[in-house]
């Protein structure tokens, strides 16, 4: 096993923050740790440094379970007993922290989307390989090329962006505690795509199938 | 598939950020969105919502690739043509964005470490099913509980948080991608836990297997 | 005096609001600076973190004064030179603001309301110490105890939160400056009871004493 | 008891209210139903209808404990057996809610505080009469008269609008249970101030005794 210390820039700004917010807070944190979590939402989003979700909804630590992967994918169930991570994340979340509602959050420019988009017009032969963690882990959006409309190719990655989405969302419904808590009205679901040029932020009418800006 | 309105509390804050942060760094966004991102560092932390990362090292947009899942573990290298999102976003930031490091950043009080701690004792009968996918992710860090100093529970259940940092940092090696990065000098690999409570930062000492408060 | 800074994520969201609904409505918010508040009425509601009147009302700045307490109670008049801050909030929104509407908004699950339930039944006897705020202040409902229906626990509470609401109104009717404002027919009184979970809003009919689905 | 139905405009806002906010957000507000609230702060405002903390904080059902009296005031601790609203609802936040912050928001043009220096000035002999309400409540205030500085009427009013804050903030440290909990680090104290007008918001510095703009 391999470590190193950390950089100095970083322990700087641990520092910082040590002395400032969390010396603010410190009432806080002493109380959620002893009490122990209550989020009221999971937001499932990218690993993408451009997304913070806390930032864009003004969240504070304790407000929002968050779980970060390559496309803000949630594959469907199946309980084979191998390592499914997303899963485990959605079914903490959902049956022991009974938070009230689930935000999938996509977002513009999206590496792994635009690499699913490259393989699936055959342009990604890299990502085809059978050891490409990424390429089968974009498996998961490939069912959501079929469906993209014509157009120029910005058009239709970002489509593609948005149908990762509702893949999630889709996804999400096959988990038979995620279906009981919606059909219960103990959890809700929602869908998001937020630019992150223009700052926008879109969201999906299901009756529709459209996103539609805030 | 399901999908519900932004709850309006959101949508208020965002148009808030929109409004102020996002505002006051439209240039930058637009050229993250315009050449990309090119995060200096990936850091894998738990979904806690008490765990964040970017407010403890005062990072912003574009600075961290940051994958979340339950616990901050890593699964060994394993590249079956199976779905695996952590080593996805692993993959896609060692090899593709190139980060100078890796942090794997633990924390106090996790819930998925106490249940594995609660597995390896014998007291989680729920967890050990075949189709519990917290029990199953979790599983991942049973090989750390045989190495559990004694001591009291308190004592034993912090420690194990620490050797799921260490056992990432182990399985992090196994990808031929990381060995081959770490040993060209272009990644460096770090280890931390974060005491919610006290504000509290440690780093591992890898060649001491000890964690120090920075 | 202790003080501290604020909190970052409130400093944040302030200044979101700051640049979105502060700058929608400036010239209002300038507008009632200048020529000063006019209410149309005086809502009296619990601290409870989960009644909020002006979202259920749709209020904005201006509409509602509001004074809020434990199990939004008004006790009776006692001009005895002593501090009655519910009292004062009653007399500068009647004589003063001349408001025509006071709304008493009970709610269900209430905190205040259960304690005085407790004491009722011999359960409390911490809240029966003299030096208890809570306890104290809950005396005022005592009376409303000895009027409930028989049945469960959960419809009796509930009832004894009905009993505050109507006990509030009483008393106010013993306020020589709300008696004569009501008989001039320029302030009228109206009891309301939210169910938090459902969302209810339930109206008090005087002249049976049942309160009523809106 | 005299009550009467609810004003229809508020009836129908509330219809609307509870088809979109409530609508969206069931699923958190049965959850704060059956567990309780775990407000993370308590926050001591005006009555006055255009001070509205929730907005200008962006806060949600389940954030805020909030009592509002007449110039947000806290009066010492006098455990006499008389009922003491303010001092239940700290109480209650404090030691049973047990809130991290504890947040005092005073506010430009409050009445209350313009009666209080106009008693003083001699000028409002109403309020010195012994059955004002609002007199007697804001004899609190009147120590914080003795320390105005000179200056325009203006300037001292503000200057009291802001002693408000400072004389609850040392009002509450009479309260043992807030002394303990403050320096036990499980509470802290927070004073602000907002300027209707302009939208600005200033918090005070307790070394320096001065509030500024954040």
């Amino acid at each position: 096993m391999l470590a190193r210390p950390l950089p100095d820039y970083l322990v700087r700004r641990y520092h910082g923050w040590k002395a400032t917010s969390y010396a603010e807070n410190r009432s806080w944190y002493r109380r959620l740790a002893e009490e122990g979590q209550r989020p009221r939402a999971m937001v499932i989003s990218c690993c993408d440094s451009r997304v913070h979700v806390t930032s864009i909804f003004g969240a504070d630590q304790g407000e929002f379970f968050i779980h970060r992967n390559i496309a803000n994918l949630v594959p469907p169930y199946e309980p084979d007993g191998n390592q499914h991570g997303t899963s485990a994340a959605v079914e903490y979340a959902v049956t022991t922290l009974r938070v009230a509602h689930l935000i999938i959050m996509g977002h513009s420019a999206c590496g792994g989307v635009r690499g699913c988009y490259d393989m699936c017009e055959g342009n990604a032969p890299a990502l085809e390989d059978k050891t490409s963690f990424v390429g089968r882990w974009m498996d998961l959006l490939r069912p959501g090329y079929a469906d993209l409309p014509e157009g120029d190719e910005a058009t239709r990655v970002a489509a593609l962006e948005k149908a990762a989405v509702m893949t999630s969302l889709g996804n999400l419904m096959t988990f038979p505690f995620v279906k009981s808590a919606v059909e219960a009205e103990e959890l809700t679901l929602h869908g998001c795509w937020n630019d992150i040029s223009t700052g926008g932020l879109e969201v999906l009418d299901a009756e529709t199938g459209v996103f539609h800006p805030v």
